[in-house]
């Protein structure tokens, strides 16, 4: 029997969907300044919809870049503190001509709401907002359990404003864990967690050769050239079969429990589906003997993602380059330390150096991986909470990528992130014709309310 | 004893020199439109002045970019004729601020004439019309020999029109051998003539993996990398020695004779004055067991000038891009057939292809090799006249780059080219601070004349 928060929920739900759909409406895309104004307006009804719902303590942060808006309920004793954590700014919605419906005017089609920042963060955000605001209703404005909500601005454009916030006020934010739905539904119909994120470290080899841009006719046969060196240190980093050949590389690499590879192994995925769909390779690559998923999710990775410098207009210039940049990254799982990572990379690319070049190795940014112990009291909660409301169990994935605030909120608050999330792998994130699958803002909110009514009990 | 020819010129040196200052405050830049207008004030000029020392049917020729000047002087019955080729254009002036005095303000310090286009090209292709000048003074209207001249004005931006003028309307420049003054001396001091130039393919190798540019985070690990693919195939192109591993490519290459490779021994170069001054580099490469002489001039190379693709921007992207593109050119010399040899690269490049990757290997551009007999009638003519003026044996070099024209003569004329450069190896062409040594104007003058009644004899 659903509980008189999911009957309130399920009662106001075509309010709830109008007021998305307002929300929606305020085209707040971070990385444009002449939407500065919009992101500061969305701040402000966010701020507005807080205290309405019946958080207190609700307040716009300003900060150097777009502001938080923060707000609390601090007042269900001896009961753990969520921290709700969502971002209310968008991608910009170009290219504007591939969209079927204006990005900024949300409309329905076959059971979606299409619309910039419909699932990707507004309408995830607004799950938590509506599931708080239906167990106030539904318990005479108090809550089941302590709830912290903090929401950022600038998540499309590197979220730097709510790291250095977490960093310089962790007591502001003291929670036993966070609330993050910014993730995806593994498949249709399938509640899933995300329990790990790979880290990274982000790297430049800049190869210096002559002191100055040389003319290959005049100079070719007796000046070094930085793009022959770096692809001869590329080439020396992973073999041909994907394996990566720095020494030590692979030392401390924490594989994934027997349980974990199992239970991937029963996950909808088709890997021919996947190569044709999605990446459209004639072969996928990566290292023998392991799966996609293990490959993307379990395995360390390198990539390189640009070599700047030389002649890159269209037609031919005959230049020797006096220097050229390898951005070379690489994705680190569990237990692998991006310092000793970066340390053994380095060495091992410096001894690697050609003849007539410079090497200078240089980090650019690092982040550990994560990962959420299935065992842990809130994801057992989210665990039971989802089969309350899919009649299903909970499949455990974990992301490529990483989330940073989920580093920082691990780093500086101590704590772990619940990583529920509602979107579909078609909800074109980031792309023309954005869409949120209605059934699952629904649903999200339903799943929000029993996750924190569990937590209560 | 000088001839009176030498005399006249002699006597006129103080006006010669004002002359050219005068040219060379035309900014006749030819890659800026704004200075249209000065390009074809050039040609006029140069008109003027043609038709004022006695050439006969000048012209300035019309073409889609910049004009063409052309004169000629043909009643010397059953002498040669020579083809005088220069460019009037000249190279953009910037980085202003590192110039002493302004570009396009002529001044002397030192013995050396200070201005844009003071040895590239237009003091040097000066010196034919000065030559030709006393010639006509001394003999009363007459030359040694026949004569044309052919002008052109885009020659810093790739000599389009003039390969088209050469190409479409041979029978104009019906000549025995072309005269060109665009090289320097290997040094001071060192009359030099140039015989051989090298030749090149240049290339696109471009590398496509996934269908669109994916995230490194969500699909590395699956996905193939463009970049890694080229930096495999770059590698596997030239070992770590310097040597090409495309089968064949060395199979048809032409060695310089003993004599040649004896007289390149004496001249005065010092590598490691070389690697200091010129390259800069830790080391200089190359393959083993040739001198840098021999490398830069009568040895095949292999460079790549750009690696277009991908992110290049400040920071970190964690794009694996969909393709990147390698541009790869060879270098090449005497007896190799840029048409085989592009066919035994793309063919190898080919046979190299990395799994999950289609690749596209494409020709830009491409070249013969061009070497010119020593003993060839001009050569020797040349030598004996710059042994008169230089009291010095004549050296003769190659050059590792091409000047496309005298592969045009070569191929639509059927002549060879005298190349008798008289710039200096520090003449700062295409940099700030150009300049000419006046004595190698002077001395330039003298050698043409020379060279002229020597062939008229």
């Amino acid at each position: 029997m659903p509980s008189a928060a999911v009957d309130y929920a399920r009662q106001n739900y075509p309010r709830f969907l109008s007021e998305l759909k307002t929300f929606l409406r305020i085209p707040s895309v971070s990385t444009l300044p002449e939407h500065k104004s919009d992101v500061a307006a969305a701040a402000a009804w966010l701020a507005e919809e807080m205290k309405r719902i019946g958080l207190e303590h609700v307040e716009v942060i300003r900060t150097e870049g777009h502001p938080l808006v923060y707000g609390d309920w601090l007042h269900a004793t001896s009961k753990p503190t969520a921290l709700c954590y969502g971002h209310y700014d968008v991608q910009p919605p170009d290219p504007l001509d591939e969209w079927k419906s204006p990005p900024f005017e949300p409309t329905e089609r076959n059971g979606n709401l299409y619309a910039r920042g419909a699932v990707d963060d507004k309408g995830q955000m607004y799950i938590h907002i509506k599931a708080l605001e239906s167990l106030f209703k539904a318990h005479s404005g108090k809550l089941p359990i302590n709830v912290r909500v903090i929401l950022e601005g600038e998540e499309e454009v590197g979220g730097e404003q709510i790291a250095r916030f977490v960093r310089e006020h962790p007591e502001r934010l003291k929670a036993d864990f966070a609330l993050v739905s910014d993730t995806e539904l593994f498949a249709p119909e399938l509640p899933t967690l995300c329990v790990g994120l790979r880290g990274m470290i982000y790297t430049e080899i800049e190869a210096r050769g002559a002191m100055v841009d040389l003319h290959s006719g005049m100079y070719g046969g007796a000046a070094p050239n930085p793009f022959i060196a770096l692809a001869q240190i590329i080439t020396q980093l992973k073999d041909s079969s994907g394996r990566i050949l720095i020494p030590g590389f692979y030392d401390d690499v924490e594989a994934p429990s027997a349980d974990e590879l199992k239970a991937w192994k029963q996950l909808p995925f088709d890997e021919e589906h996947y190569r044709k769909t999605e990446v459209g390779s004639p072969v996928l690559t990566g290292e023998p003997g392991y799966s996609v998923l293990e490959r993307t999710w379990a395995r360390p990775t390198l990539d390189v993602h640009g070599m700047p410098g030389g002649f890159i207009g269209a037609g031919a210039k005959t230049v020797i380059p006096a220097k050229a940049v390898a951005k070379v990254s690489m994705r680190l799982v569990p237990n692998m330390m991006p310092e000793k990572t970066f340390a053994q990379y380095k060495s091992y690319v410096q001894s690697l150096t050609p003849a007539g070049i410079t090497l200078d190795v240089r980090l650019i940014h690092s982040g550990e991986a994560i990962v959420i112990g299935t065992d842990n009291p809130y994801i057992e909660a989210a665990t039971r909470a989802l089969r309350q409301v899919w009649n299903k169990d909970t499949v455990f994935i974990r992301g490529g990528g990483s989330i940073p605030i989920v580093g920082d909120f691990e780093r500086h608050l101590k704590i772990p992130s619940v990583m529920m999330g509602f979107g579909l792998p078609d909800d074109n994130l980031h792309a023309p014709n954005e869409k949120f699958h209605l059934a699952n803002f629904y649903r999200g909110i339903e799943s929000v309310i029993a996750f924190f009514e569990e937590l209560g009990r």
